[in-house]
């Protein structure tokens, strides 16, 4: 009983992020916990309570009464910690946590109101109905060991007590330590580093240093290319409907090539006189995880060699082993075995935290100059020491190795699953970074609910295309988990 | 000697954010803590070591045989604890962490060398030679509560351990809690909010949201103005060193007007029929923290009502308490008594954990749409439960009544330097954020380097403005410290 009490009141010395429960979160837990049995002890407490208010904290005396009702309950020890740790992962409803959302949120995006996340362990998430799911989406490949993390934890406790931020410009012993280890993970050659925060400010940082590099500003981008939401990355960003609004669908400095066609690279490079391509090897978010194709790689490093250009290669989803092909694989760029001019990685290697850069050879790297650039928060200690503790993971759990293995295992299991479901089309995707064709929007609308309903958590899909991003720590058992669930939601289109 | 030992070899389950020392770093601590007697103990040590390679990690023999050496020497007690303490605190040498910055930065921006900061408490920084330094600065004002924090450390351990991250369009609890707070700090009918990770980025996204609002893309930002540095950041930003090289020197949509000056403002409105207005209402960074007057912003909240425009005020630095003039203005449009219709916040309200955002009026924000943005770290649980603890010690500690009683107490203090110094020109700001005329930029070098020597870690400069932001917790016997310092450091101009 003492694990709800903690819950219900919280202990500003233990827990300073937390508030005191609310009754109508209690009501929900004891739901979670206990299901349809918890209704008439809902209605004894809020007897006891005389009807309180469902959403005002509730205060010492109020927490007494239920704890002393619920000890006279008969509740299981297993349940008594459930509804404990569950009131301690969130003392706030889940239709609270909706309407306070809804109210005070600007609507830039679809609200996923589907799944509250609480709590994260390995591959797994729990939300405030108490279920848990297997994680296929990996908060757009930025967590891809995960949601939480004591090792990572303990470093960011650490550094919060002694120094929790330091502007870029100043030198630092956090990322001092980073920089001794991450160098190592990089293609050979690129080893100048900028530090930032989010995957669109590194790709509209990218940008700039590429044009101080050229002195020029025109860039070639890509048809069904996504890069982020600033100006400059929105600017370069293929989808029409994130520009236009803000007047950013006719720059005068972006020009859209198709991808994997070269002719059409060529043309506009003779056309425009770029001097900046940039592309992401593998076309997540807007292309349904298509990769580049060898020859266009080889082509048009080719071509960047023969105008002139330099290459921004956007690995904030594909990069720290994602789309490994084999071991080692810690960039798509090194499976091509290519190295770009710049590349831009995020968001993972924070392990969580948001931490991103811009990386670039030394003769590119150089051009900038003092007062060029600045940031307040890129490379603060805090991000490079979850960074520090987050890329020695990788490493020590051969992260590359492994999504060779399941992306392997995944491929062969849709296969096999095809023969047996000819709904499925065409697949695509490299490494852990893949999906698969559906047929309609609405089809793959049906397996996702499938999937939710049998506890995987799904990415978001491109029309037809049904798409994944499990953590690159997903283990072989949870791999034959996913494709067993996978199979139980496409029955569901049989019907 | 246990202290000394631990921090020698790192124990990876205590302290999984360093590395083990380097004999160079040994060298620099026993030198900080006891000086000119170091030399001797140094070259036996090098001795007893075999002349190691200085910047190699030590073993846990060679660590055994400094400790051993340590024991005999004669050592007081706190020097000890204090040899420990800074080995902990950086187990890299100074001149190896600028060695390892210069190889691996891309030069961006002068870089910092002067102090390298390892440990912050309260409104003081000590550096990797054991220097304590009271902080002028507070990181360009981000962190205005201090550079450590134990229970802000402490919530974003139990954050880590839950839920480390989680997109901007899932619903949060963390993020939850925090809105039931944080709008009662707001401004009336500022109440919708988006949530960013830097300065530059969230005005970015405030100028998206303005022009989705206004259906227009002209905007007028001010000379003297600094916003940011992402492409949409840059463009509205005055200093034309920073534009140029990017090809954002003449946007076409942005024009600039003068500061201060209602006819200037009001000309380009008809000129160009601009419906956004984006200002500081104290100018940062380029124009020595110079105030709007209060006839300027009545004047600018008449000009857009009339010509139907919507007013963004940029209060990344000036917020949070800084600019003060009255208990409670936790936002200098507070000061002034007026309400833009879009405010961008941060740095500070995160504690030192990246945090911004743009707060906008429900018919601003509410113009926005589903796609037309998206962020994946904007509004995470870390950086909301970091936000929330920081703004409840802002509210607990009164930060807008000390800020105007120390303001106070420093307008009157260097008014009474200014009688004995007439170098010392016109003051210029509000509240904590300050400067005042130098004559000459090699004065305010002087000075700053005066100060330096004297314990007090300063600001940025402009040109002959020497330029402070302390710690909005700044306490009147720290403040009684700075100017007694300031003094010691004027006197350095006579001679």
């Amino acid at each position: 009983m003492e694990t709800i009490k903690q819950a219900l009141i919280y202990d500003r010395s233990v827990h300073p992020e937390r508030t005191n429960a609310t009754f109508e979160r209690v009501a929900e837990v004891l739901e979670n916990v206990i299901g349809e049995q918890s209704a008439t002890h809902i209605s004894n407490l809020l007897d006891i309570l005389g009807q309180p208010n469902p959403r005002n904290q509730l205060n010492s005396e109020q927490a007494h009464k239920i704890t002393d009702y619920l000890d006279k309950a008969v509740l299981s020890r297993p349940q008594i910690q459930d509804i404990g740790r569950q009131l301690q992962l969130s003392e706030i409803s889940t239709s609270e946590a909706i309407d306070i959302h809804k109210q005070f949120k600007i609507p830039v995006s679809h609200p996923e109101v589907d799944i509250i996340p609480v709590e994260g362990k390995g591959c797994w998430i729990r939300d405030t109905k108490g279920k848990w799911y297997l994680d296929m989406d990996s908060n757009y490949s930025a967590t891809n060991l995960g949601m939480s993390n004591p090792e990572i934890a303990l470093g960011l406790f650490n550094q919060a007590n002694t120094l929790i931020s330091m502007k870029e410009d100043r030198i630092q012993i956090a990322r001092s330590r980073f920089l001794k280890e991450i160098h190592q993970m990089m293609p050979q050659g690129l080893d100048q580093f900028y530090w930032q925060n989010s995957g669109g400010e590194a790709v509209d940082k990218a940008l700039k240093i590429a044009k101080a590099a050229t002195e020029s500003t025109q860039v070639i981008a890509f048809k069904g290319g996504f890069h982020g939401r600033t100006h400059g990355a929105v600017a370069v960003t293929w989808n029409v409907n994130y520009r236009k609004p803000f007047g950013l669908d006719e720059t005068g400095w972006v020009h859209f090539a198709e991808f994997n066609d070269l002719k059409s690279v060529e043309a506009l490079l003779k056309e425009t006189g770029a001097k900046i391509i940039l592309l992401e090897m593998v076309q997540g978010e807007e292309a349904g995880n298509r990769p580049a194709t060898a020859e266009f790689v080889n082509g048009l490093w080719a071509l960047a060699k023969q105008y002139d250009a330099v290459i921004i290669d956007d690995e904030v989803q594909a990069g720290f082993g994602r789309t490994a092909v084999k071991q080692g694989d810690w960039f798509a760029c090194m499976s091509y075995d290519v190295v770009p001019d710049l590349m831009v990685i995020g968001k993972s290697f924070g392990g969580g935290y948001p931490v991103t850069a811009v990386v670039t050879k030394k003769e590119v790297g150089s051009k900038m100059k003092y007062g060029y650039d600045g940031s307040t928060f890129g490379g603060n200690p805090m991000a490079m020491t979850a960074a520090l503790i987050a890329t020695r993971q990788m490493r020590e759990k051969d992260v590359t190795g492994n999504v060779v293995a399941r992306a392997a295992q995944i491929k062969e299991g849709i296969a096999t699953l095809k023969q047996k479901y000819p709904v499925i089309g065409a697949y695509s995707g490299r490494g852990l970074m893949f999906g698969f064709d559906l047929g309609s929007a609405d089809n793959v609308r049906k397996v996702q609910d499938g999937l939710r309903e049998n506890g995987v958590k799904v990415s978001l899909s491109s029309d037809s295309m049904i798409r994944f991003l499990p953590l690159t720590i997903i283990t072989d058992g949870e791999t034959r988990f996913f494709l067993k669930q996978l199979e139980k939601a496409l029955q569901s289109l049989k019907v």
